[in-house]
């Protein structure tokens, strides 16, 4: 098993290939671009779906669900929107054995139907605000495909909201964005540069975008979230209006906000190492393997068994490897999937007492007397989800990089992958260029600006923003 | 609010409607015989989706996520199964700006998808049984559509599971079967038949179709889960095998079984009144809404709130409902929305130490101690949930009749809507007859046969098994 695996220093596009079908995530189907999610993958999913709904349903937003299909007339409201969007939607044009009168889209995202629905919702300023989200899924027509990362389907959740003003439409933009990134930081320990899209890399249709950047283990950055204030552009395409307090018929504003099944890519590329996948405690749907040594000799299952009972009292995910592979193929085995703790048991510990306990991301082993399990396991899954974070993050720090001239931003990017910080004047023509000839884009206009030079890192003219840039997944 | 709704008596279509609308379960959509599932509805659903969905974990089933597109030639590979759904699938002939090469319909269910995916995963006996399920949506190309019980798109659960033996296939299918109808009982309070369905009624492509039946109030029956033994037909026809113990190849048995948001209608149309929904306290969002009385006054709100937090410390799903309208308003409106429980605490009540509380299910009204209220509702709840199955079970009971005879047959129907328990010969003939004349069907061969006469209702030739007849959803 741990042979067939390519090291990422040597390949790390094909070593996340094998990470992803080696533990066991994904299967490659019939249908183009497409991914099963096998129950080791969905089990993540559904840990990242039950922890984030969790966090949303504290700041008030509440689950709807709204159709797959969009009627091209209702796709076609907002220029900008469709414009973004047509070029990679699937079209259904046969319902039954009919043609359809007007041929419907999957949704790539529902904006627009969200925006009819409101007309019917909103009328007054007491149906202010709405703070809706849905988990589906959606389709984008993609020519190149990796699993999670850009998939023709993929699954998410969209928030989308309506507000009275343009202030509390912007407070939760910020406010959501800030759930994104906390939730990748405590949960998934992954640190992430939270900041705004510049104009050419925003979200088609909105006024402003915000988004969380991740680093992975090779220098890329992977865009892990975003949230977008749309102003009251959709509601004036759609003419949804209300009536304020004032007696007095307004737009009102909206926002969106969505994070995907690529958090699981950005897991695997933050966390993974040669042995394959490591999963940071939170969202491991196993979270303690307890391998049975010598698990024919007496007394050996039944006490792994009752080590299982124990750790599942005290609310851990555990489970006991009683397969008829070796232990050190079941090691190996736990090692690819990523599993956070092994505990070892053998007639010998028995005798003394005792277990060895194993970390999957140091590798770490200590003996721990088996009426103490229970106890020590807990923490040691929360000193491995704090470890994680601090690694990821001295990594990113370590990776992350300041130009000021354009010599020093050529010669980073010429030797190294990674973030790099550096001033821009804030003019696309710059952005197009740098990214015509360096090959990366900006990632974002983080919050913490810094004031690292006068001068744009691209043209020299004066600057106005400072931007991480970096080769993107 | 109440003026709105029509009678259940006059007319119970509308009175669904109704019920359906003004409790703010779903909304209407541009894209035709699409719904929207408002926060009232969706919750509904999480809260089913959770409770079932441990439930079958319990029996060590896992959930994956298949693709929601199925290639037409796939569709194609099992004859009766292609016959049964190809009339009435979406289909998608375009990708982005492209014309696609082979078009793909968005699956109606997913068997050959897993028959796809299993092809790749099941090699050996040591593979088997594969016990898979997906949360998802599907699409049917329906002509008439009612919210909830019938619409193009649909949420839903599908269970695939592949197995070594014909017998642990079956046994599978009755397993979920079980849980399936247990899971109405206990958690719906709705009493369900099981049984099988005849040859004429039975799932495309599949050896035996099992279902649970309920009756509406309105004495029709709906058909509210089913599962499916496939035998080894589909690993046959997508070429499946497997190398037993016995080193020969063989073809392995499949099930699948499958429930539907057509569960919230059962819900409404069993447990619904003329003052709107009434929810069982298992799937109720909201268990206990607290009515303050005099809102203004001194101390109202707080201590509701006080109460609130008592009442949520004590695992209630609970709410004040602090808005600007009269009590009587709200009453109504929560009875509406089917709330179970109803807590009314005025200035007086407070001076008291005393709550007034009110059962959405019966009206009956009782006042309790302030300080007892966190211990007693959790009881109050339990009963509430348990005295709507007895009733909906006295009320199921009450519209089950027995004909002996073609005569009594005739004339029950042509009297009553509801259950009728009469003999067949197991001839398709009959069944057509019966449904063509009376316009009913057969719903099941109940599990408990009983032995009701010798000869065919219809016919009058040997009677082979008991059949439950009725006018169905």
């Amino acid at each position: 098993m741990v042979e067939a695996i390519t090291s990422m220093e040597e390949d790390f596009a094909q070593w996340y290939t094998d990470v992803v079908k080696k533990a066991d995530l994904i299967d490659y189907t019939s249908v183009k671009g497409c991914m099963v999610f096998k129950p080791a993958g969905y089990a993540i999913w559904e840990l990242i779906q039950s922890q984030m709904d969790a966090r949303f349903k504290e700041t008030g937003v509440e689950n709807v669900y709204l159709p797959m299909f969009i009627p091209e007339s209702l796709l076609e409201k907002e220029k900008d929107h469709v414009e973004g969007f047509a070029p990679e939607v699937a079209w259904v044009t046969m319902g039954g054995l009919q043609p359809l009168q007007e041929r419907m889209c999957v949704r790539p995202t529902s904006e627009t139907l969200f925006c009819d629905f409101y007309k019917n919702e909103v009328h007054s300023y007491r149906d202010l605000p709405k703070n809706y989200n849905q988990w589906c899924s959606v389709v984008r027509w993609e020519k190149e495909t990796r699993p999670f990362l850009r998939s023709r389907e993929f699954l998410w959740q969209e928030g989308h909201t309506i507000h009275a003003t343009a202030e509390e439409a912007e407070e939760r933009t910020i406010k959501m964005l800030n759930v994104y990134a906390d939730f990748c930081e405590q949960v998934l320990a992954i640190p992430v540069v939270k900041g705004q899209k510049t104009e050419k890399e925003k979200f088609a249709g909105a006024m402003a975008t915000y988004t969380i950047e991740a680093l992975m283990h090779d220098g890329k950055a992977l865009q892990s979230g975003t949230s977008h204030n749309f102003g009251d552009g959709f509601a004036r395409a759609f003419g949804i209006q209300f009536t304020d307090k004032d007696n007095t018929l307004k737009y009102p504003f909206q926002t969106s906000w969505g994070t995907t099944t690529r958090l699981i890519g950005a897991i695997i590329m933050v966390h993974g190492d040669n042995s394959g996948l490591v999963l940071p405690p939170r969202v491991a749907p196993t979270q303690v393997m307890i391998v049975p040594i010598r698990q024919q000799a007496e007394g050996v299952l039944e006490k792994a068994e009752e080590i299982r009972q124990a750790l599942a009292a005290a609310g851990i995910r555990v489970k006991v490897d009683d397969t008829e592979k070796s232990p050190g193929w079941k090691f190996a085995e736990q090692e690819m999937r990523g599993i956070p703790v092994r505990v070892e048991i053998g007639p010998k510990d028995i005798e003394a007492g005792k277990a060895v306990i194993a970390r999957r991301d140091t590798g770490e082993k200590q003996e721990v007397t088996i009426t103490e399990l229970a106890a020590k396991i807990p923490a040691l899954l929360d000193t491995i989800q704090g470890d994680m974070l601090t690694r990821a993050r001295e990594r990113r720090d370590a990776n992350t990089f300041t130009a000021r001239t354009k010599e020093e931003f050529e010669q980073i990017f010429a030797e190294k992958t990674g973030f790099v910080k550096a001033m821009w004047c804030g003019d696309r023509a710059c952005e197009d260029e740098i990214k015509e000839k360096m090959a990366v884009t900006s990632r974002c206009m983080p919050f913490e600006q810094e004031h690292l030079a006068d001068t744009c890192v691209c043209c020299g003219r004066p600057a106005k923003h400072m931007v991480y840039w970096g080769k993107a997944y």
